[in-house]
């Protein structure tokens, strides 16, 4: 099965540029870049010297690209920047799979809120935000583009989720602390992500008001409602940088529901992940370690209880490269095209 | 004045030894440690090379260095090791400074239960616990001994007392999320300390029930009473290690009480701090780094608010060997002995 | 095409391992570690967890995995602990890959002055140190032992071989310098590898007498012999610690032959390297970097003249891990075995 | 006596005015920088907070700087921008300190040719050379302007000089090799320079033609004819990029002189550095870490000999920002005005 991936020069792009070619089932037929347009892949990823088969970025088109025997496109653009490729693909039936933020909130007036205004509103209904694991199988069928979710999104959906739709947890007093990497802000020349910066440095950012609130939240309230719950869920999120390149560790801090115990909250995610290739519940006491998933499309996730604040404390690690984004999508890509859901991802 | 620190050869009393032998107003005369006995400073502190003096380190004895003509006692000791040299200095007359959690805790049921048996329970009515920002003036008149707190529990007093003295947040639902460097687990060669395990490496651990809860709550709580609560507080501690040498960055949640305002919040810390020479209130928008702090004594301390989850988000960053050890220690003597507060430390 | 790992809880068996779980063309159905025996894989190697397929750690008995089903062992044992396991697998027909130094140095009296008294010096005959880019072929058929070469040599060997066969370069006045990451020192808990002592820190050491001379130099001599030269090579070879995890860049500084071009340099390396699926010839004006080659079995390597000083200065980066020790190990079973040189190395 | 920095918005610039802040004998009286005219120094420099002496960055006017009452200007600009103001200033009879490399090459071709066309030649007569430790004392009489060396040249003339003016090392096959932190290439925000791709990295650049070779090679070829030697020195000058903010660790590899000893060569160091405070020979056997000297303005040398070569393998780490721009600056002009050498230095 022939794929493009559109924009690929960011550091998301490389990674799904490198997972697609080695891929077992796809070919990567063509890979788009405004700015590194005419340039083999090696040059501009030097990762894949010796192993780029001679391919090279192309410009952008979103019409020739619509008309080429690609079956599945991929979007790494910046937010904002997918609409005309998805309606173009969406169009030409091909199958999209979004990793920008254009698709993930079926809200719109929640999405204009964070992102401003939408770009390509017509297409909502066709799209569907896919956390694998959590996410169900509908959407299969059903959807003609997908959205892929954002790093921080998975690293606290993942842990949460199982937890809300079980009733087991609190919807008030959440509180999400995240460390990541500095990858995650992406490939820009800025002085604050320079080296001499950013090395021996850790700093909050992005505090009460992270675009990630949106779909966040939606999914939560999602979740709370199959719970039995009916109020909107908001919770507190707090991002920060980590002097490493890669990686997101996150620590969730959420009161119990009313006789909520821990077995049975190990007994909600093993019942809700137990089978999930990609999600590790480690064993009690054990907490995880971003070092140990890097490079890989696995998240961690442990739990402890707290006698003395009847909190749950819930902590997750992931690759926000891989599970945080490409590995993710290539993991959407096997379950909606039928291939092994751990293709290429090994 | 003379001093002396005993047990100086790891990280904390290798940055009090350097503090000490260039402050103006002390004679650094004797530095002790079993271990590295007989060597010189710079031998231990190759940072020192040049500027040790000719210092060398020598065995530890209780009883000839309460003889000595020092008239102030660093204690660097591990938990526990400090009691013997406690009693002594005391006894002859000395000042004492201690920086393990011996004589943190008032409570000794508290202290019990999560350090094990006291071992000099007697000095307790003599000991204070001094964070110098919030520790007020009566210490320095009624201490025979003074108990320097720890990195952790630095980290979040200094944003949340004065918030609990002035009744403006929650004693419910506080959530403390801490991120420190390596250096804070000491100079012990074990194997998940090694530089091939915490680069790139992001983790939490000691959930629920780290040490340092002990005198965290034990301070919030008379904080709170201070403020009309009766109570004691609990709150949940999540501390991570992060790919970093020394720095701790802690952001804090905790509900606004009923009508508490960003502005009154702000009102409040300039009351307390606005003439402290350490802590530094970051404008709105701000948020620390520890890149910034480290090196120095500072606290530097940003405040938000979300109206979506009527909380305050708090945030601090500082040097855990300095204003988290060896230089609260200082600062602590400058205002013991009567220099100047900022005396060495600039 | 069963095999097996003696010793594999450090840093070199670790990739060795992980390597193999995802060969395509041999079960790794061994694996052993006295230190961890009966765990699972997973649980010294958390990176593997969810992929380790149910495996654990055995007790070594080299009587036993000489009997066993295995054709072939790969023993990456820390030096001079080798000996019995290599003298019972030859003995029993498996072949075997030694990660270690035992079997890389021909000539006795060289390898005693540098590593001590040799254990097995009847095998030497049977053994063969193969960087499989210069070692020719018959080793596949004459070997029953294979040396896998040492991290630092091969960084040095790859360059500077054909270039003392073409007769292009001075025996006379090498200097090889280089830096490595820390994961070279291997997994031991001491000190001067913790953490806090690595990061941000450059330090020369081992200088002038480094054990890896031994091979380096027997290499370049056979070299230079090739080349018309019949005095022994020495080299200046300093190597530094690196503030990172793995790779190695090397820089060698050797006066040029007389008449000697930058484009014969070059003309010799595409002789000797076009075709190598693990060597990569940059470009003119372009430097290698280890971070571009971490993960990956490729070492890749640049030349540059200088008209002033008339020497060469030729630069590599490997991974320590990969190139400088288990990726090569497979690669030189690929090539003994029979199976793809690239096979599960992509 | 009043001083001022002009241009003091980058690295170099920020650790320069950290040090005079501190300065016993000096009075920071103004700061300049165009990009950051207005803010105060804390609002760039946020290691300064609290100790910024409300100080404020103005904008760069060299008449008006010419005509205060500073008695000395640091010139912190990039190369070619500091002509203007160095030609106002010693106009004017202030003492001039550039850190740039504009007035460090006395041999007008040889700058020309590394540096383009000088834009104040007229001044070359007044200006100095001087690294304190091998510039004599004449130059605080003779010079109205000083040039303070360069980071790599610091590291490499203080182990060399002596050893060429004692006539105990070749002036052929010099091999110098340089690992420096990311610092040293500066603030600006350029793509190569962030975290992500400097982070675990390692990478030779700027091989054979590095601008410091300009001075480097004038220095030597002094120091040899000192020595007896009357033609030009030339070197190999290999510089790294290496995963860390701040340090360079450099390795020489130089062939000993017929009948030149280890034992001699430390005596010549004895000679020329016993007294010197800012340089530690270390002990036989001992390297330099860069992470002992980083904030100070030491640096560390030691030297080896190697019978097989016959070379002497010299080491050197210092601070690049510190002994290799900023410290050194400072030390220049203690001994130029006559104040303790290592005021402000400890």
């Amino acid at each position: 099965m022939k794929v493009g991936v559109v924009g690929a020069s960011g550091y998301t792009g490389e990674v799904l540029v490198q997972l697609l070619l080695k891929h077992p089932a796809v070919d990567l037929a063509v890979v788009t870049s405004r700015a590194q347009a005419g340039k083999p892949l090696s040059a501009v990823i030097p990762a894949l010297r010796g192993v780029d088969r001679g391919l090279r970025f192309v410009d952008s088109d979103a019409a020739a690209l619509a008309a080429s025997d690609c079956a599945l496109f991929f979007l790494a653009l910046p937010h904002g920047a997918a609409a005309d490729y998805a309606r173009a693909f969406v169009a030409a039936g091909k199958r999209v799979i979004d990793l920008s933020a254009d698709f993930r909130v079926a809200d719109l007036a929640t999405y204009t809120r964070y992102y401003g205004a939408h770009h390509a509103p017509e297409l909502l209904p066709q799209a569907r935000y896919v956390l694998p694991e959590i996410a169900g199988e509908r959407w299969r069928s059903e959807a003609r583009l997908v959205a892929a979710p954002g790093c921080y999104p998975t690293s606290i959906l993942v842990p949460l989720v199982p937890l809300l739709r079980a009733g087991l947890v609190s919807r008030e007093h959440i509180v999400a602390n995240s460390f990541s990497g500095v990858s995650g802000a992406g490939k820009k020349a800025a002085e604050m992500y320079l080296y001499v910066e950013r090395a021996e440095s850790a700093k909050a950012y992005g505090l009460t008001a992270h675009r990630h609130l949106a779909e966040i939240e939606e999914q939560l309230t999602l979740a709370a409602k199959a719970g039995g719950g009916g109020e909107p869920v908001v919770l507190q999120f707090n991002p920060h940088l980590a002097p490493m390149r890669r990686g997101i560790a996150t620590t969730i801090t959420v009161p119990a529901a009313a006789g909520a115990t821990l077995s049975a909250l190990r007994t909600a995610w093993e019942a809700a992940y137990g089978a999930a290739p990609f999600v590790q519940i480690l064993a009690e006491g054990e907490t995880p370690d971003t070092a140990h998933v890097v490079g890989t499309n696995r998240i961690d996730i442990s739990a402890t209880y707290d006698p003395r604040t009847r909190n749950f404390v819930l902590t997750s690690a992931e690759d926000n490269l891989m599970k945080g984004a490409g590995g993710q999508a290539v993991q959407i890509m096997n379950l909606w095209c039928g291939f092994a859901e751990a293709a290429g991802l090994t």
